[in-house]
């Protein structure tokens, strides 16, 4: 059988696509982020939410194509909506994105976001320590984010070799990442394919963005300049995608 | 009957006033953008709160000057404590502004907003989706802020024509205004003119920062030096206020 | 008896040993300036978090090697969990710092304070006002930031003349440098010396950061960026530390 791999013609086009439809994304956002990573999908093309009481819940993903779930700052109300969006997304059939922060700092977080992979992400990312306990998430795209992003749908593995030290430097590129990908979620199916074009995106904005920034401080500012300003063109010639035969 | 239209020598008449008296301004502001909201208020020369704790909402706001209630990330809590805290401000006769941020999304925010404005705030603001569903709002300064900025008390109309488009793509930018707003309101009873200093200020500051930016990530920190550095003087010349006959 | 009085030596010496241990700082932090936070325990070499829900705060402070409490965005919930966060600090013998944000503004919050205090924190640390207000604390280190820092632990006094009035327009800066005392804290059973040498390395990043900034804005972010180049040599060179006989 032949598999279409994510190129980096794939994920200019993408881009480009995320650009003209300007998707809705809902994120439900750990409190420490919430503005660098809406500032992102914002700079992306697109249009963030980020309401998380329960009775406004149902609207706010109604509206949105698209849900992030990020359990960052997760307390008990928040479980519970996360587990109400989550049964609207997929009621909906849009897709959504899990980022199980600090999962491997409490044993009570690392079960709930087994039990939200059960109900099926179209992805799940985490950092290193984070994935590791995750484990293996069969046919659901799985990804590491780090010096270098792993992906893996179970069938394919790609690895994504753009962004700069900084960014671990920098609280929220990673959640940041996640709203991006969930944006580019919106416009390609294949779930690989769309975050191998976010991850590249961001890879890209942030190797720019280290070339004229002093800093942690400054770069996590410009790389919001640089991913504003990010064309289809520069994304297609910067893109280091790897194909893991 | 001869009507008062703002000025920009007024403008810079309230800003100075602003910077001499230093307001308190009580923010009940979504989690999102808080900081940058409490930054541009402290540039502008007031000083921030955001406390919305039930059992301390009192004494914050009885120690603030103005009030700002924003409706981002709203749930049942912090319905109780706006209400509270337009109940004391309204008692003690303090001026206080709603921005229904995102109530075009929400059926119950929505009505909400519109409880609220039947407590006679001194000002609304939201954005064209928001504005368009709040309706007329009468005697109350209705303000729809966006490419230009329309404000309208029932009887007088003017446009304030500063800005710039990067404020679109800076997350808060909109919530900001909105603290300062209450914080010219401290020094000018005539919500007009008091909203038209503020927004002619904030869109100066705007235009300055847009001019040593690199895109909306160094726009939006740019626009908090600009806002502090921004003198009656370069305000008097800069703003561009019309009156809607 | 010989009392010894920390120097710029000692103070660079523990910058190289946060850097070393790369310490984890659990913060309980109002929402306000969580990333700031966040960002400036990153770039000083330690590992923030965040987390506070009752259901894993447990977990969260077991992990970490240090605590900071911080009083901004108090409510009931928060109330709890610090209560828990610092009986699980004090039976493992970890330090922790209180941070009696706005004190002033609530005699509610004060009195919470200073039951905290009774718990005996490693540090106090506050502004003129709530300091005022918090009145001596014995034996414990108690700090007074502003344009000069004032250290006293009952016998020992010091003063920091680093720092930059800037400092006072950024949202934050105080309590940065509170998740920096923390990470202080781990490397260094003296607190005072501890604070010391956190307190000028935050003042003398802020004396760097003012050299290519314009304004508030671009001096916050430039701050993370001399806070994470900051070496110990320029902080043996630049401290000013004094003793007060």
């Amino acid at each position: 059988m032949t598999q279409t791999y994510p190129t980096a013609e794939k994920a200019a086009e993408l881009l480009e696509r995320v650009r003209v439809r300007r998707p809705r994304v809902h994120c439900l956002m750990n409190t420490v982020v919430q503005k660098f990573t809406a500032d992102g999908i914002t700079v992306i093309g697109a249009i963030p939410s980020m309401t998380s009481s329960p009775d406004e819940i149902a609207d706010f993903v109604s509206k949105a194509d698209v849900l992030t779930v990020n359990l960052g700052t997760l307390d008990a109300e928040r479980r519970n909506v996360i587990e109400r969006a989550v049964e609207i997304a997929n009621d909906a059939g849009k897709p959504w994105i899990l980022d199980p922060v600090h999962c491997d700092y409490s044993p009570s977080r690392l079960a709930f976001a087994r039990t939200l992979i059960a109900r099926r992400p179209s992805v799940v990312r985490g950092n290193k320590a984070e994935m590791a306990l995750i484990g293996k998430t069969g046919d659901i795209l799985g990804i590491e984010t780090g010096a270098a992003d792993q992906l893996t749908d179970g069938t394919r593995s790609v690895t994504v070799r753009n962004g700069h030290r900084w960014m671990a430097e920098v609280t929220g590129t990673g959640c940041l990442s996640g709203g991006v990908i969930a944006a580019f979620l919106t416009v390609e199916p294949d779930a690989l394919a769309a975050a191998t074009a976010a991850l590249a995106a961001t890879g890209v904005a942030a190797e720019q963005a280290a070339e004229f920034a002093r800093g942690p401080g400054s770069f996590g500012v410009a790389f919001l300049d640089t991913l504003s300003a990010l064309t289809p063109e520069a994304l297609r010639k910067a893109a280091r995608i790897d194909h893991d035969h």
